[in-house]
């Protein structure tokens, strides 16, 4: 079916550096959730400020992997598993970008609710985040080592991710009925934990293609049957 | 840069049909958002029970209009504009395939919504449906005829679904603050004003592409800087 491999000199080269450079993004675009979850633990406008005004890196970051991978396709034709890394790595690096904006996303609802007293002490929201960006890492790790162990383990946890989302959903519920005057900042809280909750499904999608850049099984819409919302 | 342009029979053909692929998928994922809110407007359990079990064809689709691109860039090796149209088609794709999930997402709030008496009248919801259908519509007609000015017209309707976005929300938090009764609701409201909002910003995503796969001008991050939540 496919055309046979070229030698194309610093083939495997470019393709390292496309991966060193969405472990760079991943862990900027990391940086900045755990930042926008400090902002809410420690009551930190400062910190907030930093991380809606911070997503520059990652959106230049972004638009530089894009062209990479546009060049890379067009310079190299690489077939077979190396065209499967540089589409995967176009996704990716989708879904890196969709995790900055949440993590945007989360800074600015954390600056709205320290407009108001505490609501509850925050346990639950710091514990997703902690999930979030261990899918988020995990699952990047997976496509560099073209690792479907890893892969897999990072979509069975998305179920603590959503178990979670929707304790702190229900508590927020029963606090917003009792008190209506704590219902703008808790909903805040519940927008928080949304945007979390897809941070996680953007660790899925990496994951779900690893496991199908490495082993040719589509995974994609089986794992998904699980996720509701 | 580039290599020469090799020829290659069918290639533009196999665009073609990648394009009315998209097509097809685009109206699916229109026909679920349009019956999704349908479901809360109507009051319709029975609708809403089909559009959460209805996305197994926008999902297949999803994965065949994958390796469709997967074949094409392996077999057809396309540069410059037609490296783009593929590209491009990869991303559109999982943009497609998102904006099918969130009817799915509408649809199960709008299952829970019906649980409840009405809260209000339906007015401000069924309005953002329209224009983030209709963006998403245009964005790929965008996409299908290279055409960068419908696509900017998209990016420029963009602020009319924030602006009813927070109106509904300011609206519903109202009425939750005075009836903490009407909270449950109210918050499932809050939710489909959201997920509308965010197909909205899967179709501007496309406008973004259609703009820089024609003009080679990249305006992701320029339009995305007057984009609140």
């Amino acid at each position: 079916m496919e055309p046979t491999q070229k030698v194309v000199p610093h083939l495997q080269e470019e393709l390292e550096q496309l991966k060193a450079r969405l472990l760079v993004m991943g862990g900027e675009a990391e940086e900045q959730v755990r930042l926008s979850v400090q902002t809410l633990v420690a009551r930190d406008h400062e910190l907030g400020q930093q991380v809606v005004d911070g997503d520059g890196s990652i959106n230049r970051l972004h638009i530089e992997i894009d062209e990479r991978c546009f060049k890379l396709l067009a310079l190299h034709q690489p077939v077979s598993t190396d065209l499967r890394v540089v589409v995967s790595g176009v996704k990716i690096n989708s879904d890196l970008e969709r995790v900055g904006d949440f993590a945007v996303n989360i800074a600015e609802a954390a600056l709205r609710y320290l407009n108001h007293p505490s609501v509850k002490p925050l346990i639950d929201i710091p514990r997703m985040a902690e999930i979030a960006k261990g899918m988020l890492r995990d699952a990047l790790n997976a496509y560099v080592n073209h690792d479907t162990v890893v892969a897999q383990d990072v979509l069975d946890r998305d179920d603590q991710l959503d178990a979670l989302k929707n304790e702190v959903f229900h508590e927020l519920l029963s606090l917003m009925v009792e008190d209506p005057e704590r219902t703008v900042p808790a909903l805040e809280l519940i927008l928080v934990s949304r945007h979390l909750e897809r941070i996680g499904d953007h660790a899925t999608n990496v994951a779900e293609e690893v496991i199908f850049m490495a082993s040719g099984r589509d995974v994609r819409h089986h794992a998904q049957e699980g996720i509701a919302d």
